[in-house]
C-alpha cells in the first residue's frame, strides 16, 4: 500500500475551487501576482516535498524518539534532512513579503501546504509549523532589529522557534507562571524559570532556535495581566547577524509522550546561571494578548493537524478496506463462495463514511476559517474584515476542538477496520491515533476551547459574531433548498440552526444573569453542539456544489459528486441528531457536575 | 500516587452485597462449603497479590516488551514470578473442583478475583485468563486421559495455555480457516497450518504449553461445519505425566502491539516438519460449538479486563483530580486566588462522573451476568437453569462489546483531565488506553458482537431471549418506581425500554421478511443503544439500593450513597437520551451504508 496518497487531490481541489474560490483571494493587491496555477503549484511542490521527505522516516522517527545523551538532543538525521529540503524549498517562507524573500502565499494556501506536510509527518512537520508561528508573530510585533536578528534566519530555514508558555505547575491557567524577566542596564532581560512541553526546545536541527517565552516583569499586575513576552535565542546573536555566545537556556529534561514522539518535547530551565538573556517583544504587560493574536492562526494549525492525521488514517483504512477479503454477506450461507473485500460490509462502510464525513466536513470547515485570516487581513472594506475576524472567533475552538475529538474518533474507526493488524506498529493507523490525541490537548486543551466559545465568543460584539455565523449557515439553507434533492438536509438544518440559537439564547442569558459557574458547566457540550451544526453546514454547502454538479459531469466525475451525497447524508442521517439530546441537557441548565460533591466520588 | 488503589473495595462490597446476594450462590451444593467470609477472603488474596506481584511490573513489561532472541521468546522475568506467585496462591483452580484441587469458587468471585489481576496488570493477568479457558474447556470436553495430562497441570499452575483460532487470512470469518488436521494410525492427528495473534503462543514462562487448536479434517464440511478442535501441547507428555518430546510448532514471529506488550503475541507454525501432534478434543466437526461453549465466559473476561482497565483510569485521575491544582471558578476574577484542585472544574467533574458512570455501570452489569453463568451451571430448576442461559446469551455481547468501547471512551478521559502529563508515559493512563484498545477487537470485534446480538441473539427461542431482558428491566423500573425521588430514572428507563422493543420488533421483523442485509446494516448501533439500556438499568437498580440505604445509612456512608445517585443522575441526563437518536435511524432501516458504492469513497 505504499502508493496510498498523502491526500485525496480530487477533494482538496473540490474544496478550494469548488465549494470555495480560493483564487479570488488573488484580487487583494497582495496576491495579485498570484492565480490558481502558482496556488496549485505551491500545493503540489508541497505534497511532494512531504511524500519524499516526510513520509519516510514518520514510523522511524515515532520508534527512534528523541533522547538526551550527555545533556545533548539526540534525533534521527532524517528530520534534518526532511527540515532541509523544507527550507531549500522555500516553505518557510511561504507567507513571508516578497522583500523578505518570501512567496507572500494567503494563509489558506500557507495551511494546506502545511496539511502536506502535516498528513506526512505530523513531528517533523510540527518544527515547521512553530517557526511560522515565530516569525509571524515576530512581523507584528518585533522591532526592526528583532526581525532583522531572529525573524529572517527563520524564513530562511536557517532557525527554528518554539513557543514557551506552559510551566509545570501552570498549563491551562498560564495567569499562574512563575518565571521572571528582570530588566538589565542595557535594556535587555534577564530570564529565570522553567517551561515545560516546549515542543522543539532543544535540538541541533537548526543554527539556532528563537523561544518566545511569557514571562512576568517584577511589580507587574498579577494573573494574566502581567505576562509579557520575550525572545530568548539560544545562542546570542550579533549585531551583524552572526552567532554569538550560547545562552543560558538549557533541556532539563525529554517528555516521553504517548504520540508525536518525533518532535522533541522538553522540559528548559531559563537562567540557572542567572545569564540567560532575553528581549521583550512588543509592550511590557501585553504578553499574553500579543501570544493570542496569533492564537487563531495555531488553532486552526492545530485544528488542520488533526484533520490531516484523520486523513491519513481515512486513506489507509479505505485501502486496506478495499483489498483485504474476509467473511461474507450476511445472506450468503454457502461457505464455498469466496470472501468479499471488507469494503462490501455495511458496518465497514459506516466506519469509512464516518472517517470520510469527519474528515471532509472538518477540512471544508478549516479552510473556510483559513479565507477568513486572508479576508481579515487584506480586505479593503473595513466592515468586512472586522466581520470576518468576528466569524474566525467564533469558528476556531470549533476548529480546534470538534476536529481534535472527532478525527481521533476517525482513527479509532480506521484501527478497527484494521482489526488485530491496526492493533500492531506494523500498520499505520495505531500512530496515527497516537499523534493525534494530543490535539485535544495542547494549544488549550478542549475544554478551555468550549469555554472560550461560550464564555466570551458567544458575547463578542454584543452577540454579533454568533449572529453572522447565524447568517451564514442560514444563506447556505437558502441556496440549498432550492435543489429539491437536498430537501431532506436543508430542513434538517434549519432545526439544528434553531436548536443551537434557542441553547445559545438561553445559556447567554443565564451568563448575563451572572450565573456563570451554571452557564459554563455544560460548555463542552455546546462546543460538541456547535460543532455538529458547523460541519453539518459544510456538508450541506458541499452537496448543494455536488448536486449542482452533477448533472454535467462527466461519468468519470460522478462517483466522486456521488460520495460527497453520501457523506451528506451519513452524517445528517448518523451524527447530527445527537444534538437534540444536548440541546435539551443545555437548555435545561443541567447543574449534576456542580452539585456533586468531591468526597461523593 | 503509590497508593493508588487497585479496585474500590467499597463499591465492590455494594455490588456483590447489596445490589446482588452473592452469597446466596452458597444455596447451591456445588458452594455449600462457601460463604460471604470464604468469597471475601479469595478476594482479599487476588487483591493483595495482584498488588505485589502484579501491578509493579505492569510499566515495566510494556516499555520492555517480550522479543525473539534466536526464536527464543524474552521476557521480563517479573512476569514468571507473578505467575508463580499466582500459582503457589491456588488461584489456577479457583474454579476446579475440590478433588481436583480446587477451591471450588462459583465464576461470579473467580471473576472478580481476576479482576483483580487484571486491573494490576492485564498482560500478566491475560496468561492466567488463557489458562483458565483451556482448563475450563477440557473439563467440559476432554477425556479424562486428556484432563490428566493437559488439565490437571494447569490447574496445578505448571502449564499454561492458548486458543489458536484465527490465521492470518481468517480473523473474523473462522470458516476459512486452512489449518488440517490428519488422522495417524494411532487415533492421534498431525496438525498442519499457521495461526496468528496467539496470546502467550510461545515463552517459557511454564513447564508446558496447551494450545487448544481449531483445524479442519480433511474430507468434513465446508465453513464452520468442518472445524475441529485439537489440544496441542508445546512438550508432548508422556503417559506417565512426564515431559515428552518437543513438538512440531515453532514460533514464527511476534506482533509488536500498540497495548498489552506485556503478553506475548505471537504467529505460531504448526508441523512445519509434518510432526505435528495433536489430539482431537471432543467430537468432529464439533470444534466450533465446543469452543463457543466456553464463548459466553471467555467474552465476559473480556469485558471486565475492559472494566477494570477503564477503573484503573478512573481511579488515577480521580486522585490526581483531587490533589493537582490549577486555574480558577469562571466567576473568580481575583488572580492572586489560590488556584483550586482540579476536581472542582464542573468539566473535570464531568469526564470523572463520566468514567464513574460507565465503569461502575458496566462493572454491575458484568457481575450480574456472572451470576447466570452460575445460576446455568448450578440451579436444580432447569427451567432456571435455561432461562439463565437465554439472558445470559443476549447480555454477553453487551458486557464484552459496550464495555470495550465505552471504558475505552473513560480512558480518554483520564487521559484529558491529566492533560500534557496524561500524554506521557510517565502517568500510567496512556498505557490503560493502549492495552484497553485491544478489548474491541479480540474476542470476536465488536462489529460481530453486533451481529450476533441483533441476528442470533433476538431470534434465540423465539424471542424468549429479549422478553426475558424486557421482564427483567420492567421489574426494576417497577421496584423502583415506589421510590418518589427516583421517579425521573424509572419513568426515564421505561421510555428507553419502550424504544428498545420497538426498535427490536422492528429489525427483528425485517430479518424475518428476509431482508438480512438491511435488518443488519446498522446492528452497531442496536448494539449500542441496547447497551446504554442495560446500563441505564443497572443504575436504575444501584440507586434504588442506594436510596433505600441513605435513610438509615451511618453518616460516614452517605457520600458513598450520595455518589451512587449522582452517577446514576450523570447516566440518565447525560447518555442515556442518545439512544433515542439511534432508536429513529434503527427504526426507520436506514440503507446509507448499503447503499454507498465502493468507488464513491
Amino acid at each position: 500500500m505504499a502508493s496510498t496518497p498523502l491526500i485525496d487531490r480530487r477533494n482538496l481541489d473540490f474544496v478550494l475551487h469548488e465549494m470555495l474560490d480560493t483564487p479570488s483571494l488573488c484580487g487583494y493587491p497582495r496576491f495579485s501576482e498570484h492565480g490558481r496555477e502558482t496556488f496549485d503549484a505551491a500545493i503540489a511542490a508541497a505534497h511532494d516535498l512531504a511524500l519524499a521527505k516526510f513520509a519516510p522516516h514518520n514510523r522511524k522517527s515515532d520508534a527512534e524518539e528523541p533522547h538526551l545523551v550527555d545533556g545533548r538532543v539526540q534525533i534521527i538525521p532524517e528530520v534534518k534532512l526532511g527540515l532541509d529540503a523544507h527550507a531549500e524549498a522555500g516553505f518557510p517562507a511561504m507567507m513571508a513579503d516578497a522583500h523578505d524573500g518570501g512567496m507572500q502565499l494567503p494563509y489558506t494556501i500557507a495551511l494546506v501546504c502545511d496539511a502536506m506536510f502535516a498528513t506526512a509527518n505530523v513531528a517533523t512537520a510540527g518544527y515547521t509549523m512553530l517557526a511560522h508561528g515565530v516569525a509571524n508573530l515576530l512581523k507584528v510585533y518585533g522591532t526592526p532589529a528583532q526581525q532583522e536578528l531572529f525573524m529572517r534566519p527563520i524564513l530562511q530555514g536557517r532557525f527554528l522557534g518554539t513557543m514557551c508558555l506552559s510551566e509545570p505547575q501552570a498549563g491551562s491557567s498560564l495567569g499562574d507562571i512563575t518565571t521572571t524577566a528582570t530588566m538589565h542596564a542595557d535594556g535587555s532581560f534577564r530570564i529565570s524559570g522553567a517551561k515545560m512541553w516546549i515542543s522543539g526546545g532543544d535540538h541541533e536541527l537548526s543554527e539556532n532556535i528563537i523561544h518566545l517565552v511569557l514571562a512576568k516583569i517584577p511589580g507587574g499586575p498579577s494573573g494574566v495581566k502581567g505576562i509579557s513576552l520575550f525572545v530568548v535565542p539560544r545562542f546570542l546573536v550579533n549585531a551583524d547577524g552572526t552567532p554569538g555566545a550560547r545562552n543560558d537556556v538549557q533541556v532539563a529534561g525529554i517528555n516521553h509522550k504517548l504520540g508525536q514522539r518525533g518532535i522533541v518535547n522538553s522540559f528548559l530551565k531559563f537562567g540557572e546561571r542567572g545569564e540567560c538573556v532575553g528581549f521583550l517583544v512588543g509592550r511590557e504587560h501585553q504578553g499574553l494578548p500579543q501570544m493570542f493574536h496569533m492564537m487563531n492562526e495555531a488553532r486552526i494549525g492545530v485544528g488542520i493537524g488533526a484533520i490531516m492525521l484523520g486523513n491519513a488514517g481515512y486513506q489507509y483504512s479505505l485501502e486496506y478496506a478495499r483489498e483485504r477479503r474476509q467473511g461474507r454477506h450476511p445472506d450468503q450461507k454457502d461457505p464455498a463462495s469466496p470472501p468479499v473485500a471488507l469494503i462490501e460490509h455495511a458496518d465497514v462502510r459506516r466506519m469509512l463514511l464516518r472517517q470520510k464525513a469527519i474528515v471532509e466536513g472538518a477540512f471544508a470547515l478549516a479552510i473556510h476559517a483559513a479565507t477568513l485570516v486572508d479576508i481579515r487581513d487584506n480586505d479593503p472594506d473595513a466592515s468586512k474584515r472586522q466581520e470576518a475576524q468576528l466569524r474566525l472567533e467564533v469558528l476556531t475552538p470549533i476548529v480546534k476542538a470538534w476536529s481534535g475529538d472527532w478525527c481521533c474518533k476517525a482513527n479509532d474507526d480506521a484501527i478497527q477496520i484494521l482489526g488485530g493488524y491496526g492493533y500492531t506498529r506494523e500498520y499505520p493507523v495505531e500512530q496515527n491515533y497516537r499523534d493525534n490525541r494530543l490535539n485535544s490537548i495542547h494549544e488549550g486543551a478542549n475544554g478551555i476551547q468550549a469555554i472560550d466559545l461560550l464564555g466570551r465568543k458567544t458575547a463578542l460584539a454584543d452577540g454579533t459574531a454568533l449572529k453572522l455565523l447565524w447568517r451564514d449557515i442560514q444563506a447556505s439553507i437558502d441556496e440549498a433548498g432550492a435543489l429539491p434533492e437536498l430537501g431532506e438536509y436543508s430542513d434538517a438544518l434549519a432545526v439544528a440552526l434553531r436548536s443551537a440559537q434557542r441553547t445559545s439564547d438561553q445559556l447567554t442569558a443565564c451568563l448575563a444573569r451572572g450565573e456563570i459557574r451554571l452557564g459554563l458547566a455544560n460548555a463542552t457540550h455546546y462546543l460538541g453542539l456547535m460543532g455538529h451544526l458547523c460541519i453539518a453546514w459544510t456538508w450541506l454547502r458541499q452537496a448543494a456544489v455536488a448536486q449542482r454538479a452533477l448533472s454535467v459531469a462527466a461519468s468519470s466525475e460522478q462517483p466522486f459528486y456521488q460520495g460527497k451525497l453520501a457523506a451528506c447524508r451519513y452524517f445528517f442521517r448518523y451524527e447530527l441528531p445527537a444534538i437534540e439530546a444536548l440541546a435539551a441537557l443545555l437548555q435545561a441548565l443541567d447543574a449534576t457536575t456542580l452539585e456533586m460533591r468531591p468526597d461523593w466520588f
